[in-house]
């Protein structure tokens, strides 16, 4: 069948047929979504990226259709497959959870360990498979990166579960999170976070686009232009982006007592600085800090029933999320689109 | 009455009269307990501390006697006083625990807002003052520290809650955890982890004195001299020598996938530096770094709880622990001990 | 201003003008819900209803035109009022969280201490409002009815997370709830445990009429007519038939191993009867039995969050919820709907 | 080997020389506890137990020596071993928590599926073997039965916290727990949950022994002779006298608001009629009714911990918990001691 190839740590990408024997039910690709991983191995940029045998089929979103029945899905039924799966070794894996795997030895579909997505067929149990509600099949390829978003999200309140945190209603309204950074990861964290009931600032060093203005109008979500000083605080921050060394040190300072910071996203360069003042207020203010990453099966299954919520909630926000849509056959676009992220882009999918 | 007087930010402290009226029942002050805050004010070294109407009392640490019966507590009741105490405003100082203070106006006995324990006298309500048992008197200044390390302890494992980190047999006896610094702190930390069932280890960087290597062989502990590479992972790492940029630099790196990074004290100089890759392994690693403070009124109670375990099961390191009694008449000798920590110190106790 | 009114416990009811004076931003009612709880007042059968000074507004369920601006609201903004408020002296009712008052002191709208919704104007402080988006304008009166099965869901789950519950994939696939009755209440649990990812059975004491049967085909709920023998077991059942003694006697045999038993709503008659063979089975079995009651303003935002997301999921169920409006204008009406439950109704609108 | 062998479901016992392989190290048993199961079985009224190829040992209580290292153990350690043991296929057996066995079909050591600890030597792998320190060896069989105690304080606590639990000063001073019951059972639970800060109210249809009576001060707990009506209600009521049915119904109606009602131990006979009026209360004052039993390997470290503390601290009550050893070569009142129990009983241990 064909797929998108690749072979890092070489950079490049090719439409190549392959043969991949796997067991599960046959899938039937439909379409992928593109993320800023695909370009960094495609760049030959991710060290983390790792040949199977010789090739490595690229992509770990994607929607496909099932094309038999299986225990508890039926033939036809939209499908998405989760793209971590665990090291069979640790209880965190073993319990479904390799986003908690403790060896460090999780595959990850398209990176390492198992071939991506980006091709005509898979096969797959169901137990790594999400249904998709044909109503939100347009948008559905978003759940990949909302299961992330949603997992965090759990990280969030789990650790803030140690205190008392909701406000004197019992709800979340009293608590202001600033996201920095206005890309796909961004506003999907500011919808997550509104529809959870928290006040949303966003930031970036600009001023927002027309269609970002649309959307934080729609969400109902404030924004800072960092060019200017920030002059509020927050009781989380969450850094959406790219783990910039610098946007941390600007904003770390920023947080109330109790608060919550969380790294979303691999700083590519850029070392963070925390003078002796910072870090004694971590201590004072009883702050956290922590990495978020990857969500699982049940962080998949929320993303769709929110996708379904949003594309009703928010239609001008959920219409715009897909930016672009390239056949697979227009080979010449593919590897423009899969190289390099282009202004504007939110989302852009591949169609088989 | 007399008391021990600083008058922060300026250095120096005095044996004086003074007069200060406050509601609730009254406790003859027996000890004192020094740490290392006392004498960062009285070294005019602490910027948080501050007078009340021209002088301060100093001293947060105090085992008293009741001398009047109390809706629970009996005339004649050792008594502990809770040093810190709410802002009267946010929901976690109502609840009881100004350890999560959201305004930051929670008052803090001998360093700001109230006067501190190191008096004659105090008057006390009941709902600050924890019972102790008369059978650890001799160490039950103790508590005052260890509620802090209570307080810690039960925030990491509160955190750990987000995923699921018990062990094969349901304990934590595959937990190891690092403790940086082996002062009063760091023995306390390693007793009570003991206690909860991890694999503790301490370091220093130098080879352990021989009363530490004696506390190490009786509650279990495996030592590092950090002069030398540690070549070994961890679950959790505990900076408990003060909150050096240096060590935690050194040893953030040890920590294993969902490790957890306490920072406890605070740092007096020094700035963290994090390099992209450090950064990007918070990230991909799912660690988390945290704050740790103040025990509350549960915590001294468990405190106790320890204590009496500890003086039974324990018996060397527990005796050890008061390395020092002074009586208040020594002035020249109080001068001293609350200017300066000496070598081989642990805790030293002010006899009144 | 017009209200309809009541004297607990003299069954009854008028259309009559009141003068009520309260605090607070004025809200125009649109439309009030109608459930048992009236029902039981207008039939002079409720004893916990009560008279203030002299009558009783009826209603808890109301949606509202806010007429004015408040701090975080806007005039013409929907809303609905919360109808339970606190007793203001424990900690549970003083955290927003009247639903576990511990004083029982606690007030309700149209029941006790507070007159009802079913009138002309209400006026409210913004912290007892939940804000409803047009979009569900016509089915919002369910989400005050949801809002207590939302927080009976967040129980069930808060008390299995004791032990390991989720299943090997991380998710509530494997767990099995059988819903007994198949009223609003019972089909709003299906609907919420079906959006949590659980398998939902429902049963009643006879074949599914047709409305029932396309609801439960559209939301994929399984269905046991128990006059036949149940052979399966559950992790959860739900008494939603109105707390029948002779229900829970008959289905509590069937849970399995960590069981949850819920009972909703209030027997009107008949004992429980325990023989000792199933109540040795409640302990070796660790199963838990629980009082399901009242959601607050966090389960009302859930609620509104879950009607925006059914009202395009499934369509033909929520479209068929609203089964009778009635004009407040149409006495002989009113005082049938408010005395009787008429068969295939799930919920009837007054509308102002 | 010489060991009590007993035929299950035929009363009677024998001590008998029997030959038993099994892996893992060896340990030579010191001495068994008895417990009211055993007498159960000697009497041949447990239906729950079974022979396993046609004999089994009697015993769940032991303290062993090691008679040779394992990985983390020595030889010549002291050690108890758990009583049950996985099913070896459920998520909750997997995690060590066999406590919380989802197929029912774990196994128990003198019960089924697996020979009892009366017996020269066992053999068993470290997993399931905890180390007992030296000081309470005189009392560490007590841990097996607070083990089961251990657990049932846990899942309280756990279960509360869907609420607003501790009291307004961060403790649980505000609790009051009333025990019904006052045997082994009942005297474990009131220290335990003593020992956490509650109120603790013990009661019994008589006056106390003049034992109990000094338990009761030394511990500080209050006593009700429930021939007389008890005029408080409570937040916590165990029933820890046999499940007497009678006396659940009769203290069911005197829990507060959000009360949790435990049940622990099986009964024997007697039905629970619970009538309309009392089954809606536990709806209206949201009540939980749980089963108790089974506590695993953290619940024996942590009644390790709790023995050590209270031998120093109620070394009244710890020295009389221990009211008979007979020597297994006392054929005689071996049989006496394992058919029935004796006025004034608490604990008999069979020495080897």
């Amino acid at each position: 069948m064909k797929a998108i190839v690749v072979h890092p740590p070489k950079p490049g990408l090719s439409l190549s047929d392959v043969n991949i024997n796997s067991d599960g039910a046959r899938i039937k690709i439909l379409e992928n979504g593109i993320c800023g991983t695909d370009r960094e191995i495609v760049n030959g940029e991710l060290s983390a990226a790792s040949e199977l045998n010789g090739f490595l089929v690229l992509g770990h979103e994607a929607l496909g259709i099932l094309e038999e029945n299986t225990e508890h899905l039926k033939k036809g039924d939209l499908v998405m497959p989760i793209n971590r799966r665990g090291c069979g070794k640790c209880l965190n894996c073993m319990l479904g959870r390799p986003d908690f795997c403790e060896t460090g030895m999780q595959v990850e579909a398209g990176i390492s360990g198992m071939h991506g997505f980006m091709r005509e067929y898979i096969n797959d149990d169901e137990r790594y498979l999400v249904k998709v509600p044909n109503i939100i099949k347009d948008i559905a390829i978003m759940a990949q990166p909302l299961a992330d978003i949603e997992k965090s999200v759990e990280e969030i309140i789990n650790i803030q579960k140690r205190l008392y945190w909701p406000c004197y209603d019992g709800t979340y309204s009293c608590r202001d999170v600033l996201i920095t950074g206005t890309g796909t990861i961004g506003i999907l964290f500011a919808m997550l976070l509104r529809t959870y009931g928290f006040n949303v600032y966003m930031s970036n060093k600009r001023e927002p686009t027309e269609m970002e203005a649309k959307i934080f109008d729609e969400i109902s979500v404030n924004y800072y232009n960092t060019s200017n000083r920030i002059d509020k605080s927050f009781d989380v921050i969450i850094e959406a982006s790219g783990s910039s060394a610098e946007v941390i040190e600007k904003t770390l300072p920023l947080l109330k007592n109790n608060g919550f910071y969380g790294i979303f996203g691999f700083a590519k360069s850029g070392a963070l600085n925390i003078d002796s003042k910072l870090l004694q207020s971590i201590v004072y203010k009883s702050i956290t800090i922590t990495g978020l990453i990857n969500g699982q099966k049940p962080h998949m299954e929320m993303a769709m029933n929110h996708l379904i919520q949003w594309k009703h909630e928010f239609p001008k926000t959920t219409s715009m999320m897909i930016t672009e849509k390239v056949p697979v056959s227009n080979e010449k676009r593919l590897n423009e689109v899969l190289s390099k992220k282009e202004p504007g882009e939110i989302k852009v999918k591949i169609l088989w």
